[in-house]
């Protein structure tokens, strides 16, 4: 089956290699990961996903290990083997203790569940309270309008 | 701002008539819901999601409130307020209880702690347990292969 | 890459211990899966979180094997891969038969169909339907209120 | 652990190696995949799904091209390599270029961050703009109502 | 449509008027929300979920705004309207500045748009390199195994 | 509940408001949406979002109606009612016709049914066609891996 093809260091344009030296400097690796390889073939994606991930992730109101904790919640709320891999290893660079994981995690749990939750049980006012004074019918239509309270 | 028009009934054609007259029938009701009214746009697959709704949540090896259990888990863990509201009242109509919507609320809140958790402790093997007798260098790259214990 | 550590039987404290013996005695396993040794690294959330999950999933207004059914939807809407297969193994042993999980499957596919559909054919009431007699404008800044009829 | 078995060819009905033996001719495989021999456990479903697929995936006012880059948008959206692995071989058999799916991607990223930033920014109207003239007391309970504006 | 009831204060049992006083007091607030009132169908749930909450969020290894800040990005990755309005309210009263959140924002926004751009690239190993010296062949059925390379 | 302020045009600085007349020229309104005047409270988040929507979303490889319904797919994937209702007007304006839509809600609706049946019957290679020849106990552990054939 044909796919895309990942662009390797030794086949990349110069303008490629310039990121993926960036990169590896950045991370302290030897090379760069799948992710990269493979957007490589839409350089501009390439570039500003670079920037951006450098932009967003820098210490400045939040500092930086804040930030990886919120990127590994993400993650996790999304199944992402690779980006918790990679996010759980900066964030214990950047001093993430096992106790600091273990109440990362339990905070996620509480969030999701509530959040599947809250959906469940989200209600419509009952009719009877609503009476709106809205015109809502229009030509040979009456609409349904459920106003949620949350 | 132009969006996709609702199929009114009064200018259906007949094939959709047919299918909204069926959906009101089944569920005694007086007009079909937005949700049919803009899929009838596409009438192919107005007839195939109306057709594959009724075959799916009928009951067979599975009994229909057992069914409408699972839809809810399904709309909650989705965050579908829609799906929700029409559904719930399907399992109220069908024999579901204050207490058995807590259980099944409870259930929801607990998978999907789980899942969130789980995918957050993915962990991969350590690099000394692999050894992998596979030859995954191959030409200029050294593929890095993790496998996932979970 | 530093990671959070697992928490082995072998170096675990009494408390974390005794969860472990609970655990394995209740499912009928020789060792806690990875999902529990990680999590021990916060023995609160894992007391909690064992607790949680045998008082949702005990028989209530709802039996078993129905809990074990509403779980697995909603690993399998959340793709973990781990819950799926615990928690398959689970019914399984609690009578689900292959005739059920078809169906359990089929009821799956049908919901987040309904609900993606459902939220793209979500519209917002035409502009001259509202005629809202809120006070919508306020210093500044004029408000766009939409009111979405689902 | 029991689980559900897979229906292989040759233990099939002669109703299910129909449905297998026009998945392999249309997809020219020499096997159906893992997908299609579980949900065989349902042949009903089995049917209905395949036929569906046939219907929604064939050109139309979308040609197929564009209905194979869409699903791999849901596809990586939702996480799932089986589904991101056999459609990226039908778009790249069907003329995606390496090109093609890396815009694809940033536009699938694009997106992403959006909803999940536009879900986090979402506020309500402040309580002095509101002044709803709707009778949100009944009985014993006043409701909170909030609109959003989105 | 009968759909579950909302236990109000006045009909709640003291078991249930007691978890209320508590999240009223804990909050501030004059009236526990929909979520609580719903979830009171099943006291054993309200108990447990109540006192989860106030476990995993109270200060430990981590604070008590980077537990909101966590909790905030959860609930905005699964565009949840009830959960981040409440915690936003939290993680304001606890210092969250407007640059925090702004910051928070782009890091959520980042983090999902690498999540589902993850997804789609990631590639199986080629064929010809894996050459696995597993036993994959069992009777009459030869496996598919894709390892991929994450 | 004090939450974080829009920066409304009036009160915004000379930077921002250039970003801001960016968008309302582009997209031909009188005044930029929520998502914008919110997220002005990172300045460098908004110049980065509004200059990647640009460029990810402007004629390339793939054309603009191509990206919009993409762009829609993965909305209703995600369930964000102001995403689609923004992208479906775009949509519109270049080109989408009602019967364009319909297809493209089947096609969704196909995938998101297809992700989730795949990820329940996702199964693991049973143990007796593993034999796998490696170290897989380290020290006072046994490993538990399981391959996924999918």
């Amino acid at each position: 089956m044909a796919s895309p093809n990942p662009i390797e260091y030794s086949d990349a344009s110069i303008e490629i290699r310039e990121i993926y030296d960036e990169i590896k400097l950045a991370r302290g690796i030897q090379d760069v990961s799948n992710f990269w390889i493979y957007m490589a073939n839409d350089p501009v994606t390439l570039r500003r996903t670079w920037t951006s991930l450098k932009e967003s992730m820098g210490p400045g109101a939040l500092d930086s290990l804040t930030k990886e904790l919120i990127y590994i919640a993400v993650s996790a709320t999304n199944n992402c083997a690779y980006c918790i891999r990679s996010h759980t290893a900066s964030a214990s660079s950047k001093g993430m203790t096992d106790a600091m994981f273990g109440e990362l995690m339990a905070v996620v749990g509480m969030a999701v569940a509530v959040v599947a939750t809250a959906a469940g049980t989200r209600r419509r006012l009952p009719h009877e309270m609503l009476a709106l004074p809205l015109p809502l019918a229009a030509g040979n239509r009456v609409f349904r309008l459920y106003l949620i309270h949350i």
